[in-house]
């Protein structure tokens, strides 16, 4: 048996490897057009910010062997052409077309079976200047060298990165905390991580960042690039940015055209379609990565989803069926997590934005917790969201944390249930591993889910941070806020906001029910939303309807950098 | 409606503040026989280690406000009697008959729903000299505030700890680490956290906080305790311990001995039978935490879970049930966690052991791994094992890593899904969010899924450290280490153990088979396992199939202590 496999990055390396493992005798040839082979492309903003030193390092196995044409020759029985370009799929034949990129020869390779691992490229919008020297995407080694020895050489002093995706902001980091480039980030959405995360923790993410030092521009539209012998500047409207370095991540497009060209099934937004054991159309021919369409498992509708973490995992399904075996990569559900500094964002499913654009009616809980028990010394706030259907069904999680592993490890929880269809009360009860060090008794993905069921019952009634902030910028404050907190908490926004500020504590509302007013709409105010919440039920039971608790409370204001 | 709840540490409070909130107009009287409420008992360890610098912040909310019968009756609503001790239960006239213990004055307390929030209390053996002073069991915060002002007044200068399950091994450490306390961990099993992990990561939890200077004697039985005015000696077979302190944390046993009385369906342990609803066999009586028994999700057999998280869950399932909602709490599935000095150990579901105790067929794979991606700088190796059923059921997973979040997360992705009886395929596919500074492309989560398979399909066949270190203390060794790693690694081992000891890399075994003698027992040794499961398949490929590989390979050896 003869197994062909046209790109060699992820994907194609894992289906390759575990074929060889189960069928040891099988001929496997890879071709990929670059030079290089097997390397952790989601490692390069590492490179470029010199976490990790050396690009080798991004192309090693742990064993610090490299993983090239020789090592998977020898280590594993798989022959690789680089700088090699298939061409043309004779799939009546089964033949590939393809050529050496260096020496213009053409080359036709037989197969049995063969494997699409084309992967995606970087987006580049037809744009004026977009060819200037220094405009650069992320999609390879090479220009990730590029980038890095231009930095290292001192050449950047302003950057401006385009794209406030994963990339973008990880590239952002980069450049901003080692080199010290003075970054901009532009971004055609009104938020960091569109798509991803709510319009609330995308300016907590967007606030801290800022912290540190990023600019951000949003929602900006890039216009072109000016410059002479490389880029000088980036034409925004009504403005233009200084930069010696542009940074493109504006998403990546499949790379799906041999596949078209065969006559292989190929979505209209140029994704390969599949079936669950990651067969093509034709099955004989297995595509995997970032050239394909995947069922999101909560909408089970098409979706896209190039994560070198999936190529990898649809590799090992090709893999063991190329081998004869039955796997299936059923699909995904969107997991995600990025490191901003001193931060993490994570999330999987879908954000209530999501939902609604899927027709979906949810609703979305906000809660604040410490990320171990209260009393632990080392601890940090955490915040989570989770967006439960209106039956109860659980659609997704999002949060920011600390950039220690704790919030991956909650949303990776949710995430191994997602596409079983949870009720709420399952997150309710779930039962992660517990000691103080680690978690509170009463977890805060525990607490977001006791939220959400509240929400859905109608007994929480609640106030998000950025309707908070729009209430706040009205001229007509026709609200009070209720401040459940302590005398002492209280009372520099009690003079700073008399006519709209009135404290009292939630332990002794039961007895000064009557100092509440019951003509007025009353936001219930507090550290992080939970004695606001408590009062919100003591007021309901005395008949003051009329009331919204601000989930997170002053934690989620300040996350967002609101000066109140 | 009159509720009336005996027992206000976890449980208790939890169910009464959650009916207020359901029901605020309920009345509710809450019983406790201490002096104290609403504590994080879990904490205790952490206080006497001094990291909790004063006892009432385990009392406090997280806004600081400490958790007494005042607060309850003010920010909650509900009533509290303290040092007040429920003696009878009267079901025919529903009234609990009680007693202060300071004035003695008798108490009747009719009641329309009553919950046993009774906990449980420490085991204490039976033994000569168990009454001497400075005999301690970690029950209380008076207690802990015993044990607490000996060690910070420099009264103790040795301690045995009897029990290494969770709280002796965290006692020992809290002991050790702040006070400089020269302990010894004395265990009647084998092994440290006996029923909760292998052989294996005991070994390895235990060599590391020996290298932070905890001694243990294991297996060991205490005989008595000798002392005159307070403890000076503990009493073990064909030994004596010196100590000026001693802490027993022999496990728990439920306060059940009120349901009992009052005719409530009662298991042989000793444990309240509970529905699903947490309602005992007389539905107007609620029962749960420590005192209750609740069915092992994995299993469906009855268990024992005396955890303050699940106490936590469960009140708040009681207090949704007693204001006539219809909440569940299903059972467990047995997550833990526990922070030891510089690692963290955790799980959920059985051990391979306790899967065989259960008479489930199974096998157990061990995987190392670096816990983010491998050319991130700051990383340490995570120890993973999954034990799966013959049918590919997955039916647990325990493992062992840095005191980071890391650990936690992935066993709390898999305890997420434990009660759903998932197959080993679904956590080789599992989708936790992923970024090179969280995890690798193909996390160690799968990964060890994916070795699970493998050993099931009897392609990999394993030899883990236990066996390894049995096998290298016979004095026949007629066996073969086949080293797969690069020469300069192996030299030393080879000129060390020339008549075992063989070094193939094993990217140049498929053209050194000939030199693999076929005749012996062959382990293959790399230094994770990785690089001799791939040997293995080549090696069989060609016919040498009496092979077994390391599985954790020396990062495994070394991790246990073992000198090689």
């Amino acid at each position: 048996m003869h197994v062909v496999i046209i790109g060699a990055v992820a994907l194609g390396p894992k289906a390759a490897c575990r074929l060889k493992r189960l069928v040891p005798d099988a001929r496997v040839t890879m071709l990929e057009q670059g030079a290089r082979i097997s390397y952790g492309g989601c490692g390069i903003p590492y490179y470029v910010s010199g976490d990790v030193s050396d690009v080798e390092a991004l192309q090693s196995t742990s064993f610090n062997m490299v993983r090239d044409p020789d090592f998977f020759r020898e280590a594993k029985g798989v022959d690789v052409l680089v700088r090699t370009k298939a061409e043309r799929i004779d799939r009546v034949a089964k033949v590939v077309h393809a050529r050496n990129l260096d020496t213009g020869e053409s080359i036709q390779l037989a197969y049995d079976k063969l494997v699409l691992a084309t992967g995606s490229r970087p987006r580049q919008p037809d744009l004026p200047g977009v060819d200037l020297p220094e405009v650069f995407t992320v999609s390879n080694l090479d220009e990730a060298e590029a980038i890095r020895s231009r930095v290292e050489g001192g050449k950047v002093s302003k950057a401006v990165v385009i794209g406030a995706g994963f990339i973008g902001l990880e590239m952002a980091e980069a450049l901003t905390e080692m080199w010290g480039v003075e970054t901009t980030v532009v971004e055609i959405a009104n938020q960091v991580l569109p798509g991803f995360v709510s319009v609330d923790l995308a300016r907590m993410a967007r606030q801290h960042m800022q912290e540190q030092g990023v600019d951000f521009r949003l929602p900006s539209k890039v216009l072109g690039f000016a410059g002479g012998s490389h880029v000088q500047r980036v034409l925004l409207e009504g403005e233009e940015l200084e930069a010696d370095l542009v940074i493109m991540s504006v998403g990546v497009i499949p790379n799906s055209e041999l596949a078209m060209e065969a006559g292989l099934e190929v979505s209209a937004k140029g994704t390969i379609m599949v079936n669950a054991r990651m067969q093509t159309s034709d099955p004989d021919i297995y595509a995997g990565g970032n050239c394909v369409q995947l069922p999101n498992l909560v909408t089970n509708q098409p979706g896209y989803y190039p994560l070198g973490s999936l190529a990898n995992r649809q590799g090992r399904v090709i893999g063991t069926n190329l081998a004869g075996g039955d796997a299936e990569f059923p699909g995904a559900v969107g997991s995600f997590a990025v490191k901003l500094f001193d931060i993490s964002v994570a999330g999987a499913g879908l954000s209530l934005e999501m939902a609604k654009r899927n027709d979906l009616e949810a609703i979305c809980a906000h809660v604040v917790q410490t990320d171990r028990a209260h009393f632990f010394p080392e601890k940090e706030l955490m915040h989570l969201e989770l967006v439960v259907g209106k039956s109860g069904r659980v659609l997704g999680i999002q949060g920011l944390g600390s950039k220690n592993d704790g919030l991956v490890g909650r949303v990776g929880a949710v995430a191994a249930l997602l596409a079983r269809h949870p009720h709420v009360s399952e997150i309710s009860n779930l039962e992660l591993p517990y000691s103080p060090p680690f978690s509170s008794a009463m977890d805060i993905l525990n607490a977001v889910a006791n939220a959400a069921e509240n929400i859905l019952d109608g007994r929480g009634k609640t106030l998000n941070v950025r309707e908070f902030a729009e209430l706040w910028q009205r001229a007509d404050r026709d609200f009070l806020i209720l401040d459940c907190r302590a005398p002492a908490n209280a009372q520099d926004f009690l003079k700073k906001y008399p006519d709209v500020w009135k404290n009292i504590p939630q332990d002794e509302l039961r007895v000064r029910l009557g100092e509440v007013p019951r003509d007025r709409r009353i936001i219930l105010f507090c550290n992080a939303g939970g004695r606001a919440y408590e009062a919100q039920i003591t007021l309901e039971n005395a008949g003051v309807t009329k009331t919204q608790y601000l989930e997170g409370g002053l934690a989620a204001l300040r996350r967002i950098g609101m000066e109140i």
